[in-house]
């Protein structure tokens, strides 16, 4: 799919159709991830790829807003190490959004439907991912076949461009 | 630009050529952040395009690693709301790390050079930007005709897929 046309295209996708996202899709997806930029390449996050059925539906209780996670063909578990300070927890953060954003573009691209998650009950998240003491599962991010296709959004539920964006200064 | 391509041709150019953005593609890299997702659409961003030459200089100074804004063609200022939780404060900064790759992306596709930096010197940032006192300028997107072609990165300088990725459990 051309850029353009992924960028309008990707939306929170948490009906899914039946049917499973080939391996070598969750691979590309993932590898999407693993090249994100992060602050001076510190890359301070692990991906967890799973895709069993009990274990997603275990998953799907960490927080009120990841049922979703439940039904999907895999999800992917976006795991950092527990922050020492403000500024890196900050930067794991934003890195974690830039690396989920190319996740989910990557996943649009091959007609993946895609919605993350944030993860509320971290106990019960790292008990069912085997987590090191030293590591937090910051979010969920949800894959499989989309209810209806991937096509782009004419008109998305957001603020005006011009509310948004300012010339020069405020 | 495929979207697959696009993904694997991002990197951080911070030698910007000479030449500026055309309009339309400033516009259409400031769309693709707005479209991007954010936690129950709080869309907690604003997004301020500064071109002119002198005030690219000034903002070049906010922090060691901003250098290479003062030759961007164009810099886009990132600006969030104060935080008053921790919550909010990582939501924030996930959030903008989605708008900040959709915005890369689209910039990629255009051929457009992109790197991004953190803002130390807030008081400066702010002055230069005039925001309002409950805002921080949280990142700076510089963009600019790259020194060399953005093609497809067969090698990136990251950990090793195996190490980063993980099967079912940690």
């Amino acid at each position: 799919m051309e850029t353009w046309d992924c960028i309008r295209a990707r939306r929170n996708v948490r009906q899914f159709a039946e049917g499973s996202v080939p391996d070598e899709h969750l691979d590309q997806i993932l590898e999407a991830g693993r090249r994100a930029p992060s602050s001076r390449n510190w890359q301070p996050w692990d991906f967890v790829l799973v895709t069993d059925r009990q274990r997603l539906e275990e998953q799907a209780q960490v927080w009120v807003g990841a049922g979703h996670v439940a039904k999907s063909a895999a999800t992917i578990a976006l795991v950092i190490p527990k922050a020492d300070d403000d500024l890196r927890r900050d930067w794991a953060q934003y890195d974690l959004g830039q690396a989920t954003m190319a996740m989910m573009l990557a996943a649009t691209d091959l007609g993946v439907g895609t919605a993350h998650a944030a993860v509320n009950d971290q106990d019960l998240a790292c008990r069912i991912l085997g987590l090191p003491d030293d590591r937090v599962c910051a979010y969920l991010v949800a894959l499989g076949r989309p209810d209806r296709p991937l096509t782009p959004i004419r008109k998305p539920d957001r603020r005006p461009f011009d509310d948004v964006v300012h010339r020069e200064r405020w």
